[in-house]
């Protein structure tokens, strides 16, 4: 169904692309003597501006490199579908149509299924750990050369953190009750909870609300409760279940044409790396201020928050794992990246459990509590 | 205990800095007709550069800023010691004998409270928490006003996350076996631990090793897996406890003398303040990568990791708050802080535990029962 999707999509993207290079001075670049050049640069991104998380992490990419050059490097940044559709920014990257654009690796696996990796995969890495292995674990380097094949660098410009689990309109207690559940959710997500009986559907964030509303749906996934709460989905659904194990720390890219890429001088390189990691750290601390005092306003509004129970979680697990070995043993490129991912994930586990775990479930399991009265 | 340390230091650090202000032409800067300035800076930092992760963090801050500008504005990174000792180094930027310095806040606690938690606090947030409290938390702006009072701007360059709990050459399994426990712990971590009986020393990194080995303490706690292994402490002791609740999420700040910062560009400033937050990003990813690496490593070699007891870390965080409370009673800066940080904590709590926690209950605490033994 995603393919559908893209290839619908495809027709108009490339209408678009020649329309604008028809039109428009892209990445005019102009030097005064001794000085740094003037470079003015077009971002698309897969957001609308009303998600201001995501779009404000490409606006932040784009303020961060003006501040750092003194406005010499500007960056005007499009919503989805301003210049192309949202899920059409790396065709317009590839092509040239913007310098750069600012997505997620997983919207475009249709083209290379590795690139979920570059994201999130379901019982994958949280923020911290994604970060961990983009950074320092090698993981950087794998998502680069896939996206290399389509003229284009990237790096990791935003976090979402753990996500939730999305909106039902009933509970779910066991697999049993997926039998049949009709549920918004795209990607690796969908395809393991169509494994376990879901009919899955995949529409537009702006297309969710009226659905659940309506009940041509009966759940639907988003982002967290900030982004969820914007979307009005705890008006259509009163069942809030935790935790998003098939986001569990996604990251957004900025996504850079190679031929622009090696027109800036070095410096400019810099900036941009730089600015696309600030970008990445202050989206999640945007995310992880906000999400709490949201959640909390919609607890209070009715909502009512539900763990998944192990029996679905065991079941989702096993089926994710059994996709990536499938894809593995079909596509010598996924098998890459998911061994060296797959490494990396066993051996950060037990740390993560050492530290980060046994701190939490000391200081902050007694605060899930007060607010779900479970431990 | 820790001001008398500060004071002996204050007679070499009054000697260097005046040796220094004689021979260094410090803050130099030139310009070129209608380029930027070239900028020389010198950074002293608390580490030896044996400590890879936070003296590394200094450096990559300098290396970053020197990328950004093509070496136009370059830092030269000292080790503690080389030009003042490595608790002085806020000192050494508050007088201008260094333009900035890598150090944590949390060193000059002797001069204001309340900069304790600009870096960790027991029973405070984990690294995840202290960036979203310092970046989108009013955090920053707190602390920064706290440095302000010493002619400092500072901007967070570093994380540890949560660090361990430390080695002892026997097994404590609650608040009795604390009693008379000769341990190396300093700050408020050895306050707490201090009124629960232990009778607290505070020695500087390269002499734990030493004094562990041969008895003369009974109990260390240095960093976490990576930076406690170079030390050589899993020779001289045999149980590693965890969670280190006393410094959930450190965070290491890069100091900046005001008179200095003012005269820099505004790009500049804001080149500084990018590399700083890449510098925050990629030292946790470091130690995240790091320290399972060698955590296997050491169990392998005979270590026994040990959680603390509920008995233990319950108490622990009692006396920690009311550390806290009796502080904020008798000084309203440190009032202002805490009150403004209880508060977030207590947001962001509920919060974590909802995605964060929920997720690697599910996820990673299989993996720590692999190599514990226990879940």
């Amino acid at each position: 169904m995603k393919r559908r999707i893209l290839l619908s999509y495809a027709a108009t993207a490339t209408a678009t692309t020649a329309a604008l290079a028809a039109c428009s001075p892209s990445n005019t670049t102009s030097t005064t003597a001794g000085a740094l050049p003037n470079v003015r640069w077009k971002m698309a991104t897969s957001w609308p501006t009303s998600l201001k998380t995501l779009y404000g992490a490409a606006q932040r990419v784009a303020q961060r490199v003006s501040e750092m050059t003194d406005g010499r490097f500007s960056i005007q940044v499009f919503a989805a579908g301003e210049i192309v559709p949202g899920l059409q920014v790396l065709d317009a990257v590839q092509q040239g149509t913007v310098e750069c654009g600012h997505s997620a690796s997983y919207y475009y696996i249709g083209k290379n299924p590795a690139l979920a990796f570059g994201t999130a995969v379901p019982f994958g890495l949280n923020a911290q750990q994604q970060n961990a292995w983009l950074y320092h674990g090698g993981g950087l380097e794998l998502i680069q050369k896939l996206y290399s094949d389509f003229n284009t660098i990237a790096f990791p410009s935003g976090n979402s953190g753990v996500q939730m689990g999305g909106w039902f309109k009933r509970e779910v207690n066991n697999v049993s009750d997926l039998q049949g559940l009709k549920m918004r959710i795209p990607g690796l997500g969908g395809e393991v909870l169509s494994r376990l009986g879901v009919n899955v559907q995949v529409l537009p964030g702006g297309e969710i609300f009226l659905a659940l509303d309506r009940g041509a749906i009966d759940a639907a996934e988003w982002v967290g409760p900030f982004d969820d709460e914007k979307l009005g989905l705890n008006k259509a659904a009163k069942f809030y279940y935790y935790p998003g194990w098939w986001e569990p720390g996604s990251t957004f890219d900025l996504q850079i044409n190679l031929t622009a890429w090696n027109k800036l001088p070095k410096e400019y390189q810099e900036i941009v790396k730089a600015a696309s990691i600030q970008a990445n750290m202050e989206c999640l601390a945007i995310y992880d201020t906000e999400n709490p005092i949201a959640l909390k306003r919609m607890i209070e509004g009715g909502t009512q928050l539900k763990a998944f129970s192990s029996e679905i979680m065991t079941a989702a697990q096993q089926q994710a794992f059994a996709i990536y070995e499938e894809n593995a043993s079909k596509d010598a490129t996924f098998k890459t990246v998911y061994e060296q991912w797959k490494k990396f994930r066993e051996t950060i586990y037990p740390w993560s459990a050492v530290s980060e775990l046994a701190y939490g479930n000391f200081t902050m399991a007694p605060a899930l509590q007060s607010i779900t009265g479970k431990s």
